[in-house]
């Protein structure tokens, strides 16, 4: 089993972008050129984005490295010079990177980050960036997406082991406490990232015990302050009231049953029913947890239906964001040496030039951005972009995890609450190219054509 | 950033497993037990699975370990002993792993892998197990299709940009090469698993220079036996008879332009326009390819519309499976030293017992699947799963990623030609339990209840 780390991510590459560089660097072409990484599309069932995933990319940018058996695979192809080779021996990125903060709402076809350095540099990236951010800011939104359903209840992420292999379990947990998770059952982003987790029983606990009541009584004896009962194994009403017997036994030396989960069959009338159990039970601070194939849009279903409980876990749909499995994230040509530059390809046209995104508000609510040319700034409306790199170094505050929660957290109160709907919103958002640069698209098209 | 390694794997896991294994530990519960992992259902959309991620998950379990931060960290939650820890500290996986070989076909409901160890350890890895099998089974099960809707034609994995973060990017260039890729365009996976790598050039290639003739030619120079053009940034037959241009000046020198590639625009009709182009320039050599979020329905359709094309790349629906981007795979207790074990959650009822799958074939096309208790082999067909650990040691012949892809392209020949179509089958494979198994199920649910 093989892994990427630090010092062979520079090959988990798509094949064109070094073939590219080769080429350029024999043309002597690396001049500074400039690349937007955007998405090009909100899915469908997407009304706005919540951008993550810039941490990790500016620490590829700033550990990104060729070494030895690199370059031995490569040579092996027999498709690159020596030249190129001894060129990527020392290849590091020295560019300058502005980005949307981690946490930030945004949407389709604004800049998410830009990325200005030579071009064999900024070219050489690309798959690397794509790949890291697009995933978390997919999850990242549809974990914001669950939160709006959520509302003053909380949610945890159970993804871990539905996730799209190893790394995407750990960076969906991030995600996922970015857009608004309580926790997550991943143990190494708890260690990794400082995000609590949780987790107590699974079935075969139950079942590994030569009857129900004999499990919960030895769970409970083991994690006194810490245990909720899994009570769906074999019938749920009967489990319920083990746990209630259970739960009121122990309660005689003090210690608390923190709460039961229901993981199968009719969520809203189980969880009523074993609501009863637990208060005739004199137990109303056992709280009920559910889980079971969940998402945003089940939950907000529950909680209309009024279901009493405290939180739910969210697995599978959470961390393979499963409605909307894809971001169509691009990486652009926009600008380079000989001023700004246009695709026109058929529907995949992109925005010329060097820009930055202006949000404006009305009553603290997000109104419209305009994504202006690089000088406009002066329009109005807070900048989105904010530079995070230069000449290579980090220049980002790094304020972390937390600050990118909040700022979602934020962000999710100023929407139009046309676009908080989980359906489609009675207006897309408004996101307009300043009047400057729709004459440059104009211009620009006219000429190549 | 932060990555997955052998050195922290063991943290990829949902608390529970933990919670529960310190439990079993304070109760002295470490009796062997078994436990299935399988796939409750097909999605909608699979006819047939292609097993894979076998090797890795034996590797993992070959290697788990607890590091020194790993248990320092868990100490820092206040949830496990001392006691608990140490043992953590000493563990190792000493168990036995009967699996299905990667590449074989697979279907709902057999193991794909049975896990015997003493309870603790079998408990803990759980989590991990269903990772990594679930995802490259889903894959490669994807990639399978798209190689029935290619026929005679090849498709390349270009995926890494819209994966899963980077470790799924690595993993689905290796699933889909065992599912029928020819190559992929990820360096990383041609580094470590000798996969066939791929790629040329990308629309910014193009847009670098002056013009397209200039990036072609320039191109055509650097790489004289590997040229594709990208012939879409700005006007498809223009471009194609650019590129025809191209060839033909450099094939008086000998050089032969390898292919132009399409990745946007109505395909078919630009794809025999090109063709016509190339042909009159007496390029009938020259490859036309095709791109741009294809997949194996897409694919169907344009060679059911005879578009002259000799290879697809497949990207972003391929890597991340999009039409169906999770696998139901679960992992369960099915037998103790006190015999088999069943659950009866509403729904979520499992298989009793150390178990076995044969299959039966009519005039070498898999006719139907039994699953069996073990002992039960003389019903003859051939068993599945074979011995690939013992007492935690590799016992599986580990002959490789090839022996894997020819044992997936055989198995599709062996297909019931219904369930080798992309829509659902006029009849689903059968799948039943041996009437021993029945007997059994019947019997233990009659005495749970």
């Amino acid at each position: 089993m093989v892994w990427v780390d630090d010092s062979n991510a520079s090959l988990l590459t798509d094949l064109y972008e070094l073939t590219m560089a080769a080429s350029y660097h024999g043309h002597h072409m690396n001049y500074q050129a400039t690349f937007d990484l955007f998405i090009r599309q909100l899915p469908d069932r997407r009304n706005f984005l919540v951008a993550c995933g810039v941490s990790d990319a500016l620490h590829y940018l700033h550990t990104v490295r060729f070494e030895d058996s690199a370059l031995e695979y490569l040579r092996s192809l027999r498709m690159f010079s020596d030249d190129f080779l001894s060129h990527l021996a020392s290849f590091r990125f020295h560019g300058e990177v502005w980005a949307a903060p981690e946490g930030e709402i945004v949407f389709e076809n604004e800049p998410l980050m830009r990325v200005t350095a030579p071009l064999i540099e900024a070219q050489i990236v690309e798959t690397f960036l794509l790949n890291c951010v697009a995933f978390q800011t997919m999850v990242a939104s549809k974990a914001a997406r669950v939160a709006i359903a959520c509302g003053d209840r909380r949610f945890l992420d159970m993804s871990p082991r539905r996730d799209h292999a190893a790394d995407a379990a750990l960076k969906a947990a991030r995600a996922a406490y970015v857009g608004g998770a309580s926790g997550t059952s991943n143990v190494l982003a708890g260690h990794f990232y400082g995000i609590p987790v949780s987790g107590t029983m699974a079935h075969s606990y139950v079942m590994a015990f030569e009857d129900e009541e004999r499990a919960f009584r030895a769970f409970v004896h083991d994690f006194p302050n810490n245990a909720v009962l899994l009570i769906d194994t074999f019938d749920v009403l009967e489990g319920a009231r083990r746990a209630a017997g259970v739960a009121a036994d122990v309660a005689s030396e003090g210690v608390i049953v923190k709460g039961v989960r229901i993981d199968s069959g009719d969520l809203a009338p189980l969880s009523r029913s074993v609501r009863a159990i637990l208060d005739s039970a004199g137990l109303e601070e056992v709280e009920i947890i559910l889980s079971g194939d969940l998402d945003e849009y089940r939950i907000k279903a529950l909680l209309d239906d009024g279901v009493p409980v405290s939180s739910f876990g969210v697995g599978t749909q959470l961390g393979t964001s499963a409605d909307a499995p894809t971001l169509g994230a691009v990486y652009k040509l926009v600008a380079d040496e000989r001023g700004p530059k246009i695709k026109l390809s058929t529907g995949k046209a992109t925005l010329p030039g060097r820009k930055q995104v202006l949000r404006f508000e009305r009553d603290g609510i997000f109104e419209r951005d305009e994504i202006v040319l690089e000088g406009e700034e002066s329009r109005g409306g807070r900048p989105l972009l904010v530079k995070v790199m230069e000449r290579g170094e980090r220049t980002d505050a790094d304020n972390g995890l937390e600050a990118a929660r909040e700022r979602c957290r934020t962000g999710l109160q100023q929407l139009p609450p046309t676009l908080r709907r989980l359906g489609a919103p009675a207006q897309r958002y408004r996101v307009e190219p300043s009047s400057r640069l729709s004459g440059l698209v104009e211009q620009m098209s006219a000429k190549t054509h």
